[in-house]
């Protein structure tokens, strides 16, 4: 098997034994897995030379990129993983076209390096920019901040080449934003987590660079006022708000435990915590006015200072540079550390209607001292999209308690008419909730789509689609 | 089998014979059939039912709403039509959560109507928004001339609930804007065209209306003198640009040719005419100055007043009023109606890279000059999406003859990167064409989506995907 693995990709490229383990390992440090090997294509044709041979020999195949997944999705025991550090290329950016055409394993950072050197962005952003790759967000349809203004994952792929279970290479890489041609099979495969094919490259969408960026923390006692204070804001700003994001008081005491160099937002502490940043695009709001003021951030500081005044917010700063801006992502930005803080946890990634966050949270903070007296919770949540990540920390790691709180936490999100998986894909961590939660005509046809496009059941095999029971 | 069908949807909602004839009639007058029966049915498990007795008597089902497709995909000879006139209802318009949640049969311009009441819009819209209902639009991804702006169909959809070839229903009806749980069947069945499952309602983003609009006709030399200005004026109003939509001569004056009460767009005669629109949201841009004027009307007429200056257009007229505005529409959602000047037609629905307009129509109006010389064309295109319909007026009506058409079209198409189906959909006018042009293994998975979902073919069956030949 090795040999002829080797034989696609080169000796060098295949990874056995010691060398493959750190791929069997797993980001949240909770679990872990065996591969049986791992190769590191180089080109679309490898990749389905690769997916072939997997094919012959009935070997399941885990396609992963960065490996910064949270819910189990990207590792198997004696399974082939593809790694696509190798196939890492921006290969085109073409900014009248507003386009980038990247391989599955170029890094999300540097992607956003690659747009704003020609004055564009690709907006998606998370924690893990730094090491999420194409073929991942693309597989998990991955989420971030910038949802409210820009959407998810799948909203900025204009198209994708992936490989088919069978090894059948489709080229859907249309940079078109018209193109109905029958079933579309882009939207298929984003958020089918590896389990329909492998994507392997894919044109994305870019936006004009935001001209100037204002950007405050805003410390506040309510989590109730916060959703009109959105809503004012881009009322008046004509929808520029690209993130509204709420980290409560723990979340921040948390962070400066976790990094004792870093600061608090403000001198006072404050329950509620809002990361607001808006982008404005037009010369009239980023052109310095005579008094050297950016109109936006000039807005921004008013209005805040207006409610101030009339008592609706209790503190705020609105970031004077670049380096002020950054500093209020990063600690955004450390969630998914700041959850490491305990050895074991409960990721709850849940959605729920935008005005039911505040009701959300209270309903399961009373549910975790029912379950689990004494259980510990690290929340922060994408305000504007009623994305909460809520995080348990049980008082004893049990699997049998987890999949309890995991539970409980569902039945608050169903009643409020949310989602049980949010942004983060389902793997294998969420497999008990889709069994639990999705219509079950949705699941059969789910069930049926797998089994057509991949009778061997060889693509990320255990993922996403629960087993059928009895 | 009518007794069946009447015994779901009651004696008076079953068409048979003369009442059933109409529903085998095509707007493009080019096509005919004639179904077995009409059924209307009043809810969603009335159409579960009626998919159901369709499996018990193998017969084949097309849903239809306004029946103003131009792909011959709601016709079929023997089949049952299941027509959507009675499930018309906007169910609810959350003005808050901005969505509005619609059933399969409601008509494009109530549920305009129904979101500007609320101060929202649902910004799809396209000539034959009073007859298009929401499956309809929804089973075909419909574009329009919003889509630079807004996107297409599926860009605008949370949620859907559709009946499966099984006579299941699926609830997807989803409200939140992030929500990732396995396969989005949502976007599989939105553009395949009835043929996977029957779309039974949607949940529709709304988005906040302008509070002003500005509205101009341009008139100018050169085609490739269009695209640098649509760039400058998105640029300077941080991309407020809602439409931009470009008529030919010819188009505008076989427009007063069939309304002679109308008129031409200038006293002149212009090679290109551009209907451009901004949307403006913040208050700045909105609300009246000292003297009267709206900034982002003032702002339109004073860049077009430079180009004027400048010599870049000859000509350019500002919408002063409603009234005007909707003059300026009225004749550009005239295209289909123009087609019909001449009894038989091949309509090219073709996108291209946006820089490549001009190209294709020069070559396309080269070689039907070879194929077919002395055709005449109608053209109108969504120039700020690149989609262009270029509707050929053959010499002779015969088949071959059409196909050669649509096949020299499609060359040029494809030699420039684009697509040979845009925003109208397969159907079966455009079978030969995704034979000839479709990725074969994108083909390949197609079909078996098709076979897993659907394996009895009732669902409007000879529709999208394309007979194997051999």
């Amino acid at each position: 098997m090795i040999d002829q693995i080797a034989a696609i990709v080169g000796p060098k490229n295949v990874l056995t034994g010691a060398d493959a383990a750190p791929y069997g390992e797993d980001i949240t440090g909770m679990w872990q897995a065996t591969p049986a090997a791992v190769a590191r294509p180089a080109s679309t044709q490898e990749v389905s030379d690769l997916i072939k041979l997997a094919n012959t020999l009935r070997l399941p195949v885990i396609p992963v990129g960065g490996r910064s997944g949270l819910t189990r999705g990207g590792i198997g025991d004696g399974v082939l993983i593809l790694s696509f550090e190798r196939m890492a290329a921006i290969r085109e950016i073409r900014p009248e076209a507003r386009i980038a055409v990247v391989e599955a394993g170029a890094i999300l950072s540097d992607i956003h390096d690659a747009a704003e050197a020609q004055n564009l962005v690709f907006p998606l952003t998370f924690g893990a920019k730094g090491s999420a790759r194409v073929g991942g967000f693309l597989g998990t349809n991955a989420g971030g901040s910038n949802v409210l203004r820009y959407g998810n994952t799948r909203d900025l792929v204009l198209g994708i080449e992936a490989v088919l279970p069978d090894g059948q290479i489709v080229d859907l890489m249309s940079g078109l934003h018209k193109n109905n041609s029958g079933y579309d099979l882009r939207h298929l495969l984003i958020g089918s987590e590896g389990t329909l094919g492998v994507i392997t490259a894919a044109t994305l969408k870019l936006m004009p660079k935001p001209g100037a960026y204002a950007t405050a923390m805003i410390g506040m006692a309510k989590l109730s006022d916060a959703l009109p204070l959105l809503n004012e804001v881009q009322k008046a700003t004509g929808g520029l708000v690209e993130a509204f994001e709420y980290m409560p008081d723990k979340f921040v005491g948390d962070y400066v435990r976790l990094n004792p160099a870093h600061k608090l937002p403000f001198d006072d502490r404050h329950p509620v915590n809002i990361l607001i940043e808006i982008g404005a695009l037009s010369p009239r709001d980023c052109e310095p006015g005579e008094d050297g003021q950016i109109p936006i951030v000039a807005y921004l500081e008013d209005i805040l200072g207006q409610y101030l005044e009339d008592g609706r917010i209790d503190d705020a700063i609105v970031a004077r540079n670049e380096a002020q801006r950054r500093e209020m992502w990063a600690r955004r930005e450390a969630a998914a550390e700041v959850a490491t803080l305990h050895p074991f946890r409960v990721t709850n990634d849940v959605a729920v209607p935008l005005d039911l966050v505040e009701t959300f949270l209270a309903r399961s903070d009373a549910a975790m001292q029912r379950v689990d007296p004494g259980s510990d919770t690290s929340v922060v949540a994408h305000l504007g999209d009623g994305n909460v990540h809520y995080t348990v920390w049980p008082t004893v790691n049990d699997a049998q308690l987890k999949d309890a709180i995991m539970e409980a936490v569902e039945d608050i999100v169903i009643d409020l008419g949310g989602s049980f998986s949010a942004e983060h894909g389902v793997g294998e961590a969420k497999l008990s909730s889709m069994a639990r939660r999705k219509d079950p005509a949705a699941l059969a046809a789910m069930r049926a789509i797998k089994a057509a496009l991949d009778p061997l059941n060889l693509m990320n095999p255990g993922k996403v689609l629960p087993p059928i029971e009895g």
